[in-house]
C-alpha cells in the first residue's frame, strides 16, 4: 500500500530583469509551491507573479526565506545569531504572508533555503530559531507548518518542533542517490545524481517509503512530500511524469 | 481652543553596522514611530530592535516604507508602475506587520518615506498606487490609515483615498517655513529651516492649526501630527520641549 | 563605397546564479564588448569570464558602467549630481580595467548602460560627468574612448567632449524605426522594432550612412559602430548574418 | 633601539547617508589609510572624500577589500573558491587603483578586511588567492603589498608571498592581549581589551618588538605599523598619543 506524495518546487526564484526557472510550465504539475521571499531571490514583483501562478492552479503555498546573499543565491552559509535568523525568517515569511493575503491566499509552510536549510539540518540551535519564528508568527492566527529533509531522525526532529509547537514537513529528495546513513550523497561524488529512469524508480520507492541506498540496502525513508527542479525543459517534463506516478 | 497634536518621528533608520538617529533617547518624547522597513535603512535585526523600544514606551507604530535603495537612503525617486509602488509597499508594510506581531503589537499607520513621499504628494497615481496597498491589506483584518502632508487640498486627498475606504493622518512641519500655497519652502531657500525658537512659536500656531508664512500671511494648516527629527542631542532636546508644548 | 562598421554588444549581464544573454555563442561575431560593471548586472566573477572569452576572441573591449540598480538593471534614472556620476563610471571602469589588465587585456571606451546613457543623451551636464571620469583616467594612461548615439548632432557631441579631450565613438541601432529627427522611435509606437529583414536593409543602409525613417525619408547617420543584441537563438543567428554584411 | 612604527586606520567605512569613524579627525595622526572598497562599506563618493582628505595629509593609501556583505559589515565568512577571491580583490583594489589615480594618487597596499583578513590569517589557500590578485595587479606596474598579522609565522608568510613575488607589511595591536602562541586573545575572554595606560606601555613595547602576553611572558613581535581604531572621540585622542609616543 502506498502513501500519498506531494511534489514540491522551488518557485519566484527571478530576480528583476533575471529570470530563472519555467515556473508558468512547472506551476500545473506540482502541489506546493516554495517561493523566494527577497534575499536569495525574488522581489516584490516577482513574488506577485508567482502568488497570482500559484492562485491560478491552487498550488499550496510555502515560503522559502534565505540568508541575505543575492550574489551567492543564499548558497553560502552565514554565521549569524538565533536571533538574528528568527528575525529574518520573520520578516521575510511575514512579507509573504502579506502579499498573498492580498490576493485571498494563505502561506501554509516554510522551507528554508540552500546554505540555511543545510545548517538547519545540521544544527539543533538554527532549527530552534527556525521553530521559534513560526510559533511567533502561529500566535497571530497563522498555522504554518516547518518543511525538513527526511532522516531517520524524523521522530527527534518531530519531538523538538513540537517543544514549540510546531508541526514538520518531511520530504524527499527524487533524483539524489541516498546513504546508508539516510542522507543525501554528496553531488561531487559519481552517481550521487540519478537520471530520469533512476529518478522514476526511486520515486515508486518513495511512495513505498524506502530507497535503494548507493550500496545496494533497502532504506526507510518516509516523507510527506518529494522536493523536484524545474530549471529547463526536460526537468519540467520529468515532474510531469512524477506527478502522474504520484497520483496514479 | 487648540487641536491635540501627536507627534511623529522616523526611527529604525539604522542599518547593519551602521547607526543613525539617537532613536533610545527619541522614543520616549514621541507618539508615533515611522520604522523603516529595510528598503531604504532598517534591517530585521534594527526593526526588532526598534520594535522593542516602541513597545516599551507604548508608542504607535508606522510602517515607514522607501523605494529600494540603500545608498541613496531613499531620497531618489524611481520609475515605477502604479503595481509595482503598490507591491513593493504591501512587501514592507507586511515584513513589519509580521515582525510586529511577534511583539503582540500592531501597526496604525503607513507613511511612505523620502522620494515616495514626495512622489505621492505630486502624483495622484502613486497615491492610489499606495492606498491600494492599504487598501488590500486592510482587507485583512488590519485598520492602517495613510500619513500624508497636511496641505490646502487635505479634503481633497481624503476624498481620493476615501474611494479606496483608506482614513488619511495629515503631517505638518515644525521646523519648515511655509509658503503662502500652503507647501514648505524649498530647504535651498534661505530662512527655509527654522532655529529652536521659531520652532517653538511655530508649534503654538500648529497647535490652533495655523501658520505665519514666509511672506508673513497667515495659513491654515490642519494637522493630526506634527513630524520631528532626532538626529543629534540638540534635536531631541528640542522634540521634549515640542512634546511639552503639544501636551500642556 | 561603404563605411566599416564593427557591431556592438551588450554582455556580461548575468548575475551570481542568474545568467543573462547567449555570450558563448555572441563573442565571436562581434568586434565590441560592452562588459557589464557590477552596477546594474555582472559581479567579478561574471566580469573575469566574460573578459576571458572576449580575450579568447580578440574582441575589444568597453566598460559598461551604469546606475547602481541591481533591481532595475539600470534602467530607471536616478537623480545624482554631476560629482556622483564622476565617482560612479570612475569606480566601475576602473574595476574593468584592473580585472582586464591580469588578462593583459586593455579597455578602449565607456559605453554607458541604460538609463545613464539615456540622460547622457539629454544632458549634456551628464554628458559632462561621464567625459570628466574618462578625461581623469586617461591622465593615467589609458586611452579610453566615449561611446554616444549617433545623431544629427554628432559634432556638437564631439566637440563637447574634445573639450575635455575625450574622443567619441558613435554607434547607430540595426533594429530600430529612426524618425526625422534621427532620434529613435519609442519602443511604444507601431513599427518602432524592426523584423529581421527590415534589420538587413537598414544595417546595408547604416553601412553607407543613411537610413529611411518611419515617414519615409532618407537621413544621414554616420555611425562608427551598430548595436547588436543577443539574447537569444534567433538575436544570434542575426548578429551573424549581420556581421558577414558589414564584413563582406 | 627602537623600530619606527607606522600607525595604520580602517577609514572610508561609511556609506550613503551612514557616517563611521571620525575620519577627519583621524587622519592628521595616521601614517597608512585603509580605504573600503564598497562591499563591506564605502560607496563611490565615501571613496572619493577619503582619499581626498589622504591626499590633503599625505597619508599612504591601501585598499581594504572584503567579502560582499554590507549587512554584516564583512564580518562574516563567506565560503568562496580562490577563484571568486582573487576576482572580488582584483575588483576593489582595481576600483580604489583607478578613483586613486584621478586625484594623482598610488595605492601602496592591500588590508583584507574583517572576515576575509580572519580567514586569509587562518588558511594558506585564501592567502594565496589574495597574493595572487596583488601578484596579478604588480604586473602591470603596481607596487603593492600585503599587510597581514604579525606573529610568529612571519618569516614562513614571507617565504610563501615572495613566491608569488608579493611582499608583507606586518601589523600589530597597540589595543589587544597577546596569547604566548602570539595570537590575539578573544575579545569575549576577560582583559583581551586594554585600557589607556595599558595601550601605551604595549605601544612602547611593541617599539622594542616585544610584548607582555596575558600570561606575563615576554613575547617578540615584530612588526611595520600598528593598527589603530578612531571610531569616537576618545579614540582619536588616543591616537595622537601613539602617534606623538612613535614619533619621539
Amino acid at each position: 500500500m502506498t502513501t500519498k506524495l506531494k511534489l514540491n518546487c522551488d518557485l519566484g526564484e527571478s530576480f528583476g530583469s533575471w529570470t530563472m526557472g519555467l515556473d508558468d510550465a512547472v506551476m500545473p504539475h506540482i502541489d506546493m509551491a516554495n517561493i523566494a521571499c527577497g534575499f536569495h531571490a525574488g522581489d516584490p514583483d516577482v513574488m506577485f507573479n508567482t502568488l497570482l501562478l500559484a492562485k491560478k492552479y491552487n498550488t499550496v503555498i510555502g515560503a522559502h526565506p534565505s540568508y541575505p546573499d543575492l550574489q551567492g543565491f543564499g548558497r553560502r552559509s552565514l554565521n549569524c545569531s538565533k536571533q538574528e535568523i528568527t528575525n529574518m525568517v520573520v520578516y521575510q515569511v511575514s512579507a509573504l504572508i502579506g502579499m498573498a493575503s492580498t490576493l485571498g491566499l494563505t502561506v501554509d509552510y516554510v522551507k528554508p533555503h540552500g546554505a540555511l536549510y543545510n545548517d538547519m539540518m545540521k544544527d539543533s540551535a538554527i532549527q530552534d530559531a527556525i521553530c521559534c519564528a513560526i510559533k511567533l508568527l502561529n500566535q497571530s492566527g497563522h498555522s504554518l507548518k516547518l518543511m525538513m529533509l527526511a532522516t531517520k531522525d524524523n521522530a527527534k526532529h518531530a519531538d523538538t518542533a513540537a517543544q514549540q509547537g510546531v508541526s514538520l514537513l518531511f520530504e524527499s529528495f527524487a533524483d539524489r542517490r541516498y546513504t546508508d546513513e539516510g542522507t543525501l550523497q554528496p553531488r561531487s561524488e559519481k552517481g550521487s545524481v540519478l537520471d530520469k529512469d533512476e529518478i522514476l524508480v526511486q520515486v515508486r520507492q518513495l511512495l513505498n517509503a524506502q530507497v535503494t541506498t548507493a550500496t545496494g540496502n533497502q532504506l526507510a525513508v518516509n516523507s510527506d512530500t518529494i522536493c523536484v527542479h524545474g530549471d529547463n525543459e526536460a526537468g519540467v517534463s520529468l515532474i510531469a511524469d512524477i506527478h502522474k506516478l504520484c497520483n496514479s
